[in-house]
């Protein structure tokens, strides 16, 4: 039966995993949902030339799922996403987009919680791409280093007091949690700020489906060849 | 059991059945979909005069169902959208907006296919509110009369003729119709130009579904006082 | 004699008295101005639902002024704005865009004093909508209670201190008071902050009285149906 | 008694006297209103540097003024704006920036009418400056010589043709006429094409007394030195 | 001796001889060049996704080149840009950004002319990441099929064609060619259309010489870890 | 032999001094470059009447310069850039732009370090104009007075607190001294922040020397009359 291809483009099964839990709600939709690891990614994806070399194994792995009804890229980045549309008519998802677009909808200005300071950059430039950069309260990181991130509790404080100096500094009324493999921080996020907290794997989850449902792609067939 | 209620701000059955079949694709998602007539809405609206006169008895109809999980408002203009979202905390989605943040994952440049030319200051003024005039490509009008709107053949015909203007002189790579209730013209509109085609009622049942689904609201539950 | 109707869309005659005080020095122009309290209209407007519920009441309100020679509508937000340029051809001017467009005049960057943190996000839809965002420095609330607001000497140190916060913090040039009724406060906030300082209902008026006085509409007579 | 000083940067006294018919429904406000030709200036300002050559002598006439009570720029490109600003607390007004932001209350685009195609680069750096390119539908020139410009009967018809051109392709909702002296065209252009039409010295001079009457200024009396 | 390497990764000889010549006035500037062919590129590239695959291959010819002062990247849509500009502190230009902001400086709107319709899109989210979308006066592709653009003089008179074409119906006061290889066409669509080309390799090649020169790069070296 | 021309309109030969060292490591590039300093212009320039004041005095140097091959205004502001640029074919190159653009290549967002509070209103019109204020991370004064700002201790302390303010507060990626003549803080401010900063006389004589090789201009020759 037609599958939902969600692919993590780093290594980590435990990413993979939470990932996984997070688009459970949805699974009641009725189509099935296959979350795959790429086995050739680093094990986090930390700057731009990371990203980038994930694109050809990706792009390799997306190719060989038979049963694919269209794909969702999870990663914060989004990389390869417009390659890959490229490759394939089925509905394409970056769950970078999908964050940003449901947030729209949620709130006038939205911020974004970024893991490492060195992917604001990257996110602004996405941002500029989308076209949306009116929209953004702040893009702010944890500031935390590699153990500290480790530490489930480090983490939610951290993520907490960057939701509420982008809610209460930069004036932000929805927050993206700029990274796959948290969704369990977004209840309590949300509890301790009182503003929604878009999930983005959730977030491309529900518009791939939607998509699919609807056979609504980037590439519809057509006669038409103006 | 929790329903997801849309409603049609204009008094015509017809749009409100058009509306229903469009959506019924999504209707396999297992979330029950209601939707409803606005009895004292206009015939049809085609001003922001008439679009605002709406809105109280929107807000009343809104108020009314109990078994509410979550409302669409089906009007291309999304009037009421920000006061229903101050009336409840349940998600609400408006047509307009659910129809462009989609579009926004098709194509780098929208555009929008107007049933009137009067409709489009009103359209541009929403999407310099939503922050995303760099991505629209133009907004053109069909440029028929109502007799001419009634007929279908007519109407499908201007809105191809339409579709391709703002493919080839624009450079839209996705296409919006503007209204609720033309769903019907999606398929061949999409045949006939080569270019995705986003039914705005499709799309914010789609994204509405999906939030009620993720518990993801503009007013989250919070303790947070700040 | 044809007359400016002013319209306070809130049913305070508190509030009307302050804007009629506040006009004063334009009634020197010439121009009969009259100024309207809404009798439907909540005590104050708070919210998005708020300030659409007052639509309806208010068009009816100013279709029975039959000597109108224009109209203000004097609630920060423009309420109706646009569905009362939809019911008559003479001018009409929204006091929140009128404000702003003569800040464009009088300083680089602008800050908007907001009396609640709600009306923020209502704000920056609308200017938004109105293309002006690269202009705003920042809109920052007073930060009062309800019992505070209501004490001139706490509200004036409020603005006071929030216009240092946006000329120090935020880099505006000019401030706009965003609310009607509050003109007396303009000259010691202009006096404590050395920034120019746009009190709306003026800044409509005078731009309304130019209007009537060269016949300018947005709705011209005219003989072209092209 | 204190007097608004219009000054023409050009040479023209048939410009000036263009100017001084144009603003006179504006006399019955109350306040003096004084034109002045700059003699120093070109007989027309074609370019930049033709602009910027007249900043000079318009602030030594400027400041000659002692009985001013405001100041109006009068050539769109409002040369020396804002050296006049730094030189004196008085209102100073640009038609450029005048009629456009005037237009923003009068329709959702504005359409631009040069004169000259090479004045619309530095039209745009100023809306740019201005912040405004959201709002703008198109800035097209009357493609005259200057023979022909010189015969009211072909500028009127190139004005209208431009104008329509404006509308019909550019989707322009108000015109402004990128030019001082050409008041009389306004009511024949507006009735050809239903759009209000805005001349710029009558924007300006409106703006103007607004802002001398209610003690308006970009630089306020203040003791704060922060 | 430290040298300019400027990659061409599509793996034609062809393309790389002629930036070769393009770049030959700047090898006065005293600082070598070297002009390398990425033999695992495809011929030419033509979508995002043949863009992205030569990254990898890319990023190791750059690493291998060990008397590297700098690096152009020789494919409009400059792929691997940021990737390796994280791989290296050395300066890298990439030709579509070095095209773009050199345009910027000659003239107020700049017009592309791309090769194939498909590479508008990524052209403008490209624009978009730059944030220069409103000097961006149109992006419009030859029109020509793989045939005829192996036809020199058929290309080069589609280039004039619509280089008026940007110029006369989208206002554009400078042209961007947006493709490498093609720089001996520069001076004769100069001389046809008037308006100055920016041929991108030139361009890309003088800003990085600079900042060779200047010792300036995005990466300086620095004791600071704040 | 021709002569790449760079003019300070200021009156200092101390400034003129400094942007002599400034960019000598450019002399290698073998177009000689002579440096002049405008008698006419006042000591400093501090706002916009004395930056257009400087105009005409600035074209007629210009024009006296028989052997120029291109010009480079160094004053940041570009006074008179666009005047010289309707007087001459040759390449003209304004400091501030030059500056810009550069930044564009160096991090995603510049942070600008202004010498005067009064200034920052000027730069952000003019990167209004530009049309980059999407990638303005922020523009800040050194908040020092005229005797701080002739001690080079405390002006580079003061330069590098802005700088870092600009950086950890604004987002800044990469810096431009908002000034000529202080090129000799560039390396320590470099150093002291981590930032890649753009000298902006560095940054123009670059950028003028690669238009006057490649023989790029703004008014190209030409025979078409379109």
């Amino acid at each position: 039966m037609s599958t939902l291809i969600v692919i993590n483009p780093n290594s980590s099964h435990t990413v993979t995993g939470g990932i996984d839990v997070a688009i459970t709600p949805l699974r009641s939709f009725g189509i099935p949902i296959r979350c795959l690891t790429l086995a050739e990614g680093p094990s986090g994806i930390e700057c731009q030339r990371q990203a980038d070399l994930t694109i050809a194994p990706m792009l390799e792995l997306a190719a060989a799922q038979t049963d694919a009804a269209g794909y969702v890229i999870a990663c914060f980045g989004d990389p390869g996403l417009h390659a890959l549309r490229d490759q394939t008519d089925l509905p394409v998802i970056g769950i970078q987009e999908a964050a940003v677009v449901t947030a729209l909808t949620l709130g006038q200005r939205f911020g974004v919680i970024a893991i490492l300071p060195h992917s604001i950059p990257r996110h602004l430039r996405a941002f500029g791409a989308m076209g949306v950069l009116d929209r953004l309260a702040g893009d702010r990181a944890l500031g935390l280093g590699v153990a500290d991130l480790a530490n489930p509790h480090t983490s939610l404080d951290a993520m907490i007091a960057t939701g509420r100096q982008l809610r209460d500094d930069d004036g932000a009324n929805v927050l993206i949690m700029g990274c796959a493999g948290m969704a369990s921080y977004r209840e309590p996020l949300q509890e301790a700020t009182g503003l929604p907290v878009v999930e983005p794997t959730q977030a491309a989850v529900s518009m791939a489906l939607g998509q699919i449902q609807l056979d609504l792609s980037h590439k519809p067939q057509s006669t038409d060849h103006a």
